[in-house]
């Protein structure tokens, strides 16, 4: 299992007329938190389209919402990775506010696909090299 | 069943470096796509928040994503509601391009609040009644 | 001269706390009324893009905002060329609401890249040539 | 003349189909950018609004654009207040990537609501306070 934690505060322009973070505006926030998440293990999302020449498209996102973040909120994002990448990754993510109430958590799972081809292809070792050791316990 | 169908065009805003419409704001086109939905029937969301004073937070978000969309696509939606809504509201939406291929589907689920005590309730006369002759077979 | 309406409705994703669509927004709304008002004409800034090759980045934005949009508003929009395109292109948009009150006036102005040089060009024929009918008087 | 520096890192959901910063999410950046130079004197635009009752609905944004911002850039951002509020105020800010190429630069002029009577009022004090010493030698 390899977890990560990542604060984003709330943009006014991402409240709505309920005063609340738009739901929508939470797959951004799963996006920053997945994209940090690598980079704390050395790995760029950027580096990986730019260099490596592979996109990674989401194929599902399932978000369930307790409670709404609000203006200037300080949100903790925790991200999981329960499993070492195959021909799809699944991201986990919990959000919570200041008072470390869980706001909502949700899963977004993306696929590979290599640029020359545009075929989906497994993982790159790029990211699986970083990624193994926290999860060698469970192979053994 | 209550079935409706509602066409937007992508925005260059909404896509990514990718050349395709970025996953997370789908959830914008499945709020254009209900609200125009309850617009058929003659219901205004807006007036039910101004007048009706009752807030529809959204509690769960699920989208399976099949092929991206493109800048200036014009996006047809179908939008769903498979059940009379009781404490909660479930909309499904499907999204086609022009080729009628099927990009992505996905369900929106959302409670009422009562504004006054911001306690949950059953969904409002105003919206039920619009909504009951599409039901009515299913009850006979 | 030339003139062209859109109408676009206001989204609750973009709205703010403060009920307002959130001023950052109408940079996406006067991209929609430029590509409606170039389409219009036959002209596709999609095609401009993929076919001709040729990117139209932004070189500047103005707005001055007078009064506020709400959720649900159909907004009005009218866009203006004042004068034929030469090395840049500047759309004057005008934003009125459903009472037909002026929301906020503004102006983008663009430049044209071909991209293979990655330099800038004069505006391509491809643009010129539906646009001039419009502005002979003035060359007369 | 008071200044500060804040840096943000563009999102994957910021780029479009040219692999560029969106034109229009900067009015994003900018709010932030002004929100924490405000923070950064002991100033909550979340207390403004929701203790002072005072709203900052924006008159005006500028912006000229020089070279674009990629996915994943941490973008610094220079915001200045040139003079002590008064009926409005302005802040004028400066983006600028990792090696320190401007980007753009704008401004935004903002006015200040008193929620109880809905009209313009002069810079509460609240604001003022903190600032003055900034612009303490102007005044002598």
């Amino acid at each position: 299992m390899y977890q990560h934690q990542f604060s984003v505060r709330v943009r006014y322009a991402e409240t709505d007329q309920m005063g609340y973070l738009y739901y929508g505006y939470y797959a951004q926030y799963y996006e920053v938190a997945r994209a940090e998440a690598m980079r704390a293990l050395g790995i760029s999302y950027r580096d990986l389209e730019v260099e490596h020449k592979i996109m990674m498209p989401v194929m599902s996102l399932n978000i369930r919402y307790v409670r709404p973040a609000h203006y200037d909120d300080l949100l903790r994002m925790e991200t999981t990775l329960r499993r070492l990448p195959g021909r799809h990754i699944t991201f986990y993510t919990e959000v919570f506010n200041q008072k470390n109430k869980l706001l909502n958590g949700g899963s977004v799972k993306l696929c590979f696909i290599d640029n020359a081809t545009n075929k989906s292809i497994t993982a790159p070792e790029y990211l699986l090299a970083p990624l193994r050791p926290f999860f060698k316990k469970e192979h053994e």
